[in-house]
């Protein structure tokens, strides 16, 4: 079936927000054979809103709206359709009901603006919204099918998912199943000249990859009828493929990210961490501690951002700085000696870089950055040349810093 | 003038990307008095292309496409409006003779569909491109304008601001002028309580409000005649009521956020600062470090996510943490005291908070975080009681704590 996805609302003719709506719906859509041909935007305009709605039952045969859906004059989707299709507005009197309640709770009097998102297209299916007072629904016209959805995505999102998805599953035994590779420390360019082959001849599963700044995701995804077929078996010998060829990058199969694979690494090995952080000024400890549970893993960071801070709070020698500089192996190889006596963690790491704009030569560019990790009473290091923007290279720096340790932890399994 | 911006990408329609380029024209195009009513987005599909084309040719004055001017068999954005309109397609030999050389540098031969970039409808105006290869195109046609642009952002928005504006700025003496008035420690709905008159009877300047998790933003716009008003004139009066009402919240004029604000004070006034976070992990730290040149003002940071690290790093002590736990007063002061000691910062600031989901507890629930700020031997403390995700927690601990120190280092200069 083709779909397109009408949004309404004048923010997103001003710019005020981008339609992540419609990219939300046309992502999901396929996984019950409905593809999205077509996404429009419109104001809340009446006359405007009716003339899209018309062209985009000529041409899709389900149609979506989102937004238009709220209490005020100026949401009038439900009305637009239900004049375009020639029905009449009718009331739901438990949804009226669970408004005024929702009043009488707060002390206050429903005024009739709000009884507004109790009526609806006759004959239309309401779509509950857990997260917000304006229902959806649903409406069948004409061999057409007419979903109405509010605009605000925490509401449309789960509406979208836990009704719509379903009430087209039901017409399909056919399913799609997805598998997220993510790989690291290989550019898209190089990854797709290795599997290009794999691309170009594909049928079922489908491989498609993505690109993400430093990062990589190849998803693979195998239709199969759920009665009869097993994804697995469809999936095996691509993934099978892209394992020999690629095994090396890869670090996910289950499209959780570079930060979560080493908490768990870690969590699951019982060590913890501490860093030690110059350019990138935190973002490392940030990252990590973004995952709730992360105090089960990590211990402490020193942002050492200065060269006095460097020499105080983690002994790095002024020799060191004068005859090296900042940014050295020397350098980043006693911040890691530094950390070790401060902290009692198993594992720590420290960076030194210049993350830019300003701040590099021609001897040490911006993007020259060096990890430092010890583990075991090893000291080992590296040194990378990152381009890009400061955020760039300050987010890719951090990436590198994980993939450092992953790949420390799993050579010890190995050996 | 009315505007319809048609997206070309079946990427779009897949979801792989979101529709930015709709956003970004559409927030920028009614400076030149041209209004977006539309947004459409379709596949790399001749025929569907052309049947779009053509609803936005009967719909708007102004037709601005994106994507679709590569140099793959996919795109055909410049045959498909060229056929339509009943154009040619002519080569221009200046346009080929930099694809040549572009491949030449590379010592490589241009092939045939690299050549297809160099080809645009008869009489089209060229846009340059100089972030790509592929250049855009102006063709007026009936009355209408047709304007074709590269579906990269970066290098559509570039080509959209020097080329396009431009080319409808000339046509018109009226321009628009916006001042963006950044609040902070205001909801959106009690800023718009008190302003709600000025924003009811707006008529120029308009005032917006938008709001960002945990910061508000009003957008003051004036429309002038450049030749003979000044917008200052304007909006002096709507300027000085606003402050007048909510002056205690605004911290900015210039659009700049609050790390930026509180850098500048420092930097003017030659102080250094250092942190000490718990909850916030690194991201109070990382927010000050995005600032290019931020080393002149911070020193260091310390993240003591542990209680361990704590006592060790920060000389807490192990008494206070049992008898007041870590989220406390007492902790968050010792914490500043400690790094006093260990820093040789003007300024320090520590945080200590339960961003969640878990940690909580009835007499401490998530979201209560403690901020300390020692400056010139005195230590100010402050409870946040806070809500939502951890992310947002996080978020909003740091724009607080920012905005401690931008009022201690105002109030000093108002005593």
């Amino acid at each position: 079936m083709i779909a397109e996805i009408l949004s309404v609302g004048t923010e997103l003719l001003m710019g005020q927000i981008v339609n992540t709506n419609a990219q939300f719906i046309s992502e999901h859509f396929p996984e019950t054979d409905v593809y999205v041909y077509y996404h429009t935007v419109v104001g809340d305009n009446e006359k405007r809103l009716k003339e899209c709605l018309l062209i985009a039952l000529s041409r899709a045969d389900v149609v979506i709206t989102t937004g238009g859906l709220g209490p005020t004059q100026d949401d009038l989707t439900k009305e637009v359709v239900s004049m375009a299709i020639g029905k009449k507005m009718v009331v739901n009197e438990e949804v009226l009901k669970g408004i005024n309640g929702f009043f009488a709770k707060k002390g206050r009097r429903m005024t009739k603006n709000n009884a507004k998102q109790a009526y609806f297209p006759e004959d239309s299916i309401l779509i509950t919204n857990k997260m917000g007072t304006a229902p959806g629904c649903l409406i069948e016209y004409q061999n057409k099918i007419i979903i109405m959805l509010p605009g605000p995505p925490r509401e449309m999102q789960p509406m979208f998912m836990e009704s719509v998805i379903p009430y087209f599953s039901k017409n399909t035994s056919h399913k799609l199943h997805s598998v997220f590779i993510r790989l690291f420390g290989i550019g898209e360019s190089s990854m797709e000249n290795k599997i290009s082959d794999l691309i170009k001849t594909q049928t079922n599963p489908t491989i498609a990859p993505y690109a993400k700044s430093g990062e990589v995701t190849l998803r693979v995804t195998a239709k199969y009828n759920a009665k009869s077929e097993s994804y697995k078996n469809i999936m095996k010998p691509v993934l099978d493929e892209i394992d020999k060829r690629l095994g090396e990058y890869i670090y996910s199969y289950d499209n959780i990210d570079l930060k979560e694979v080493v908490f768990l690494l870690l969590r699951d090995k019982h060590l913890t961490v501490s860093f030690a952080e110059s350019c990138t000024g935190g973002l490392l400890s940030k990252y990590l501690t973004d995952i709730s549970g992360s105090s089960e893993v990590f211990d402490s960071s020193f942002i050492t951002y200065s060269n006095e801070s460097k020499i105080i709070q983690l002994g790095v020698s002024k020799k060191t700085l004068i005859k090296h500089g900042e940014v050295s192996e020397q350098t980043v190889s006693e911040m890691v000696s530094g950390l070790q006596k401060k902290t009692t963690s198993n594992l720590v790491l420290a960076i030194t870089g210049i993350a830019g704009p300003s701040g590099g030569s021609r001897k040490k560019p911006v993007g020259t950055v060096y990890l430092g990790l010890g583990y075991k009473k090893k000291i080992h290091t590296q040194k990378l040349n990152l381009w890009g923007s400061r955020d760039r290279i300050r987010h890719v720096t951090c990436l590198h810093a994980f993939n450092f340790i992953r790949k420390t932890l799993l050579q010890e399994e190995n050996v």
